[in-house]
């Protein structure tokens, strides 16, 4: 077999495992929005019967055979250099889920499909009746499956600990004590910035505390996809106990939200939010289509992108004086007497909360760090799942001055971790950190980028991002990307002079 | 091998193909309710590549092997004489559905599938733009499919015609010239009467041609559903371009319809109709669960319950006087001036349409025969693809006296050719006879079942068609359950006899 031909049949499997990957995803997505109560145990079967097969395909010999017949090896693995540097992408990813599929047994990845299923079910069911207990048997089977996923993988055995394991699947080689030192760095000016400001008149908030009809919200969020450039040929809008974005298929690429009445922030910047990771998704080039190079270089490099146009577009002045006069028209009688600036300021309030997506942009990413330490010590068996509660309280009081209420707002709020989804909450953070420092480079280039902001014209934002981050799908490491695009490493400074600029304007001092 | 290993085998190789059916059944599903125009494609690739792994379950060589083993012959497909009744049951099923498959090539099922997806797609297109020629490649492809098939079965050379391979499909052993001598019966008496009654004075219908806004039939859609008694718990109501039910699982069964802002009844019967093939789809027993012989007995069986639903009970006086109150508190400006028995006569006006789910009961049938006689042609090789729209327009005129005014309500309003599925057609009009048929028998066990109607408490009902029906999934054959209901074969006089007493009552002759 010759190059050409082996790398077609790597492009096959890979093709196929994609299209599996995407039948379940429909699955999923169907699961969250759509899926009526007595469907979730067979859902489930389903999902496990879909996962094993696509696992199948995943860990056929032949890949193994075929990488190593185009020079891809642990230490190489972009493989022969004489092969084009697409092609040598493709290898290093291929190479990458190889390994790590084909230390995983089929049964194990099947239970963890379907525990799963169930574990998520669980988790909707106890959010709604506000109690752990019932969730908390599942929370000890996904943290199970977790660490024995990373020990399948070789950590905590010298080379690094489980935990490592976990947050390499989101951040490739990342590490926690690296992510670590970040937060460190971010939690020793963001707390004395919250005690600063919580010193601060707070501004006027109250036409915020209105009845905003689900109906009214829910119509605005399909205006606002349009006036954000959201192409509804290529996806859609739904709701959802918890906001998430899902590819289906390059051209179908789904968002949802969630609305509360008394609460319009919650679901609108849910849809911005998502709507960043959306664009990411759609904008991967052609030439990427169905391969496993049509993906996000990272789990942070994706959320440096919902990120960004939430709060770096989404809460930003300009945004807001282009759009504020859009949202009037859908709630006359609440935002009479309110102004773009007025809203441009309630949106930014900061005031810690004990909810993390809808909390503000301080406050929000010592939300994760917390998650980060817990998570860190649930994985490494340091704290028992059943402690997590009054655990979760304290870590509430300690970074953010708070006391929770409920465990539905408390401990129960998020989704990941009933999905198995531990190492992924850092991601968050650290797509702050990336997201920043990549809006440096675009002032350089778009010196124009805010005025077009408010006059709603995204289109050079997308170009921009598109040519130097969405055309690349994960072709790069996010290191490697984020190298090519400002020559510089990860860091925390551009983020902290933003939120520092920002934030002393809004507050006076 | 035990036989009852080899039952065991047989049964999890049989759990696993319905698992990936069903999880088509999911991508199907969400095609016809939700799909961004940009995911057809990708749809397509992702439903033949299901099928295609769900086919290759199914031709399992280890099926031939055990069936053999188990007695099963196709002599005597319900196998050794000393299995309990279910399991042998369950070999017939098996046995008939793995002789299907063998005789069909992976390569062809998949790309059947494919351009299944890609026609249907077409199809909706077509309509929306009233334009049959975009529509007529994917036709011509379709029918090339069905005749291929059927002949891979083996018929069209001489052991019946390629059309019997295909009707065989929906109602097995029902052959084209026993359908052509039932529907010639049929034909015979339902022409005259529709002659008679064009001479009688029509019904006040005048309250219809309103404007009842589509949100409005949603909400009442929802309310009517509660009120037949559909569990939400195990499925839901979408909107789709041709109402459809389709079971996901056995505790999630769909529903669609769709609604004309100009035509309260189409909305509002189809939902009666759709419920009424889910009552049969949820009522399959625990026993049952995940098994093939958890199916309809065929499809004319199934129709019977969904048109019985529909036109026996939804357009009778008795329904109508328990559930117009509530029709009227929905649209109390529109039916201000109107009663339950107005609308009883409304509903039940004699005026042939060429939109077949609009039809009356009468013309109905006449609509399906000629749809039976223009496939038989097509299948045949006797009727030119391209030469459907003059010749549709002839038999609509032939049959109904009426003309045809576009293609988007003419040929090309069903969905079932696009899809493939010559050969369905006849099943709703069988669904008539074998509906009418049963009824004689649920009256004589049941003589409170019209004002239980009244009265909306449909249990007793459901009870009976549970016990009756519902319980035997496919394990009987639809002849045979036929006749253990009533002792008979299928006939053409109880329905002719319940259309003629209810429409001379009704116009008075």
């Amino acid at each position: 077999m010759n190059s050409g031909q082996a790398l077609e049949t790597l492009h096959r499997i890979d093709r196929e495992y994609r299209c599996l990957e995407k039948a379940a995803a429909v699955l999923q997505w169907d699961q969250e929005t759509c899926l009526p109560a007595g469907g979730v145990e067979e859902r489930a079967e389903q999902l496990a019967l879909l996962e094993g097969i696509a696992h199948e395909r995943l860990i056929d010999p032949e890949t193994g055979r075929l990488l190593a017949e185009l020079g891809s090896v642990p230490e190489n693995p972009r493989g022969d250099r004489a092969l084009p540097e697409p092609e040598r992408d493709f290898l290093r990813v291929t190479r990458r889920r190889y390994e790590r599929a084909v230390k995983l047994p089929a049964d194990f990845v099947s239970a963890a499909a379907r525990a799963g299923g169930l574990s998520q079910a669980a988790w909707a069911g106890a959010r709604r009746a506000n109690d752990f207990a019932s969730f908390l048997p599942h929370l000890e089977t996904m943290i199970d499956f977790a660490r024995k996923k990373a020990a399948y993988w070789g950590f905590g055995n010298g080379a690094g600990s489980l935990y490592d394991g976990l947050l390499d699947i989101y951040e490739p080689g990342m590490s926690a004590s690296e992510t670590g030192g970040l937060f460190a760095a971010l939690r020793e000016r963001l707390v004395p910035l919250l005690e600063k400001i919580s010193l601060c008149p707070p501004p006027d908030t109250s036409f915020l505390k209105q009845d905003f009809p689900v109906e009214q919200q829910a119509a605005f969020s399909q205006r606002l996809m349009d006036y954000l450039g959201f192409d509804r040929g290529r996806g859609r809008l739904d709701t959802s106990a918890h906001p998430f974005t899902t590819s289906l298929g390059s051209d179908d690429i789904r968002i949802t939200t969630r609305y509360f009445p008394d609460n319009i922030l919650s679901g609108l910047f849910s849809v911005i939010h998502e709507s960043g990771h959306a664009f990411y998704e759609m904008g991967f080039p052609p030439e990427l289509r169905g391969s496993c190079l049509a993906d996000g270089a990272s789990m942070a490099v994706h959320e440096s992108q919902s990120r960004f146009l939430e709060n770096v577009i989404g809460r930003s002045r300009s945004f807001w004086t282009g759009c504020f006069p859009l949202l009037r028209e859908y709630f006359p009688r609440q935002l009479k007497s309110a102004g773009a600036e007025n809203f441009y300021r309630a949106v930014n309030e900061v005031k810690p909360s004990p909810v993390r997506v809808d909390a503000d942009e301080i406050s929000y990413s010592l939300h994760i760090i917390f998650r980060f330490e817990l998570e860190k010590r649930l994985i490494g068996g340091e704290l028992a799942p059943e402690k997590l509660p009054p655990v979760w309280n304290d870590y509430t009081r300690e970074y953010l001055g708070l006391e929770s209420e409920t465990v539905a707002d408390g401990v129960l709020q998020d989704i990941h971790w009933s999905m198995g989804s531990f190492g992924y909450f850092p991601s968050y953070a650290l797509g702050n950190l990336y997201g920043l420092q990549i809006l440096k480079k675009l002032k350089q280039d778009i010196p124009a980028y805010e005025s077009a902001v408010a006059e709603g014209k995204f289109s050079l934002l997308y170009d921009w991002l598109g040519e130097n981050i969405y055309r690349w799908g994960c072709r790069l490491e996010p290191g490697e990307l984020l190298s090519k695009i400002t020559g510089e490493k990860l860091s925390v400074n551009p983020f902290l002079e933003y939120i520092e600029g920002k934030y002393s304007e809004l507050y006076g001092f």
